[in-house]
């Protein structure tokens, strides 16, 4: 297999936690890696993993895309050039989310037939397989036939990212009938409800759910446009860092304190993001994985790993064949 | 001052749960109550208090608009004409919202210059006010005038909800760049930007917001549209009841258990959607509280006591005056 093309310069704690985590995937899961990067900042830490040279950084907040159209010596673009050239197999980033995107989106290109490429981000759900939520941010502004597609492709990255045989998709709504939500969901609706719209991913339209259905085990994706997914997907994590906090802090004051937050360990790495291994980009032509900018060296070996999995699982080939059913 | 007339028929315990908060809205905090409803129901629960007769109920799940239309008798239609009539100074529902929407919309009818009413509904947040999020459900499809509406009314509700001198209002986007967000936040930014845009509400434009910020101390309003508004709310009222099941059925399992639960209780009262005491529907001409279906006879009691609030506090003309200063 190709070496994963990692972005030792992307994200809060690059390179260091990137550069160890990449360094744990090669040692502990046997994973081919190739560090992208500046060799000053990462030939102290890499030990004997490969590096392809990368003189420029694209900043956390920097503009995508006009970073990406200038910067033609960031690790971002050299990355997603190595995937396009075949010296990558697929590419890993914790940093500039917009970025990473422009940068597979313009080197890899799309999978023919792909309106838009969608952000895939599984949630986790407390003893099951995690929602998969997209879009959750590529696309502010959507149409229906674009999240059709969203639909087809997230039902083939559950298959194969979960193992699930015939994924449940439902549509994001404010209303369990087809008559609620606003105009681009009643669209969506109708499209999706027709017959074998869903035939080319095995994935079975279940209708519209809610934003409460989203941390059960009652649907495997859940398709949005992507400010309503973004939204939801940042509300969710601001909610479970409130609660888990107010948790802990009201736990350790009492009496129980270090034994009940002890015991609550397991549940709180369940739900950890740095455990969900990333968020996948749908149909650009090669898999690019998007860790969340705060990664530590666990999210990127969980991210090396899932991007193996999406390679050896052929998911983009995967994703051609139900676009082309489509 | 007038009656509060609560409808005993709507909510999933209607009409047990909510005739026992009426009463105790009544015999602990002196708040004076007129049910409305079927006599043969409410009668022998009531006790001494007052009844307006109606004899037809709209189901939870029932059409809003059709079902307020034809059941001209149903206790919310009956609710919302006493407060136009002047024989109650306000309404509480935990009944169908889009059909509590309706009633109080045809038969208030809006505040004079109000293009839409909204839903502002408080989100608690664990050692601060809560956040005051519109609109939570009542317009799926918005344009960017109404969301300045929103933004002003949402003012004024903070203000006289929870004593804030200058309430900071935010808008829900995915970024907090003014250049981030779908079309429809681009536009409604530019016009809260504009200085004066809030002068008539006395509150502060702050930018852009993300999801992650509802829960925090660091904004006191928040405007989306119903269809962004609904979506966020649900979802984090599904994320919170799956963290906190699984927080304790975890702590349950573990040998601290009853005590640590217990250390919890007072958290747990703090984020109950009983003790918001309900959202408001604001830009109607009259007072109009929503209950969350699933209502205790606590969540009746906490929404009297708003509505005697919003009474006292001459909330709608408020909301008058902050409209036709906008």
């Amino acid at each position: 297999m190709l070496p994963i093309a990692v972005d030792a310069m992307g994200g809060d704690n690059a390179p260091g936690a990137i550069v160890e985590g990449a360094r744990r995937a090669a040692d502990e899961l046997g994973i081919p890696i190739v560090l992208v990067g500046r060799p000053d900042e990462t030939d102290p830490l890499r030990g004997d993993l490969d590096l392809l040279a990368a003189s420029e950084v694209i900043g956390m907040d920097a503009d995508a895309g006009a970073s990406v159209r200038r910067m033609k010596d960031s690790s971002l673009v050299r990355a997603a050039e190595a995937v396009r050239d075949g010296r990558a197999s697929a590419m890993v980033s914790a940093g500039n989310t917009g970025a990473t995107m422009a940068s597979a989106l313009l080197r890899m290109g799309r999978i023919k037939g792909v309106a838009r490429p969608a952000i895939a981000t599984p949630i986790p759900v407390v003893g099951s397989t995690p929602t998969v939520l997209l879009d959750a941010g590529a696309n502010a502004e959507c149409q229906a036939a674009w999240l059709v597609q969203f639909a087809q492709m997230g039902a083939v990255f559950a298959r194969h990212r979960y193992g699930i045989a015939e994924p449940r998709v439902g549509l994001l709504s404010i209303g369990e009938e087809s008559t609620k939500g606003n105009d681009l969901v009643k669209e969506t609706h109708a499209l999706l409800a027709e017959p074998g719209a869903l035939a080319g991913s095995g994935a079975r339209f279940v209708g519209n759910v809610e934003g409460r259905d989203i941390m059960t085990p009652d649907v495997d994706v859940i398709v949005t446009d992507g400010f309503t997914g973004n939204v939801t997907l940042k509300t969710l994590e601001g909610g479970m860092k409130a609660l888990v906090r107010a948790v802990l802090e009201t736990l350790g004051a009492s009496d129980v304190g270090d034994r009940a937050v002890e015991a609550l360990l397991p549940l709180y790495a369940e739900l950890d993001p740095d455990s969900t291994g990333g968020a996948m980009l749908l149909g650009v032509d090669g898999v690019c994985i998007i860790s969340h900018g705060s990664s530590s060296a666990t999210a990127v070996v969980n991210a090396a790993r899932v991007a193996r999995e999406m390679v050896e699982g052929e998911v983009v080939e995967r994703l051609r064949e139900a676009i082309a059913a489509g």
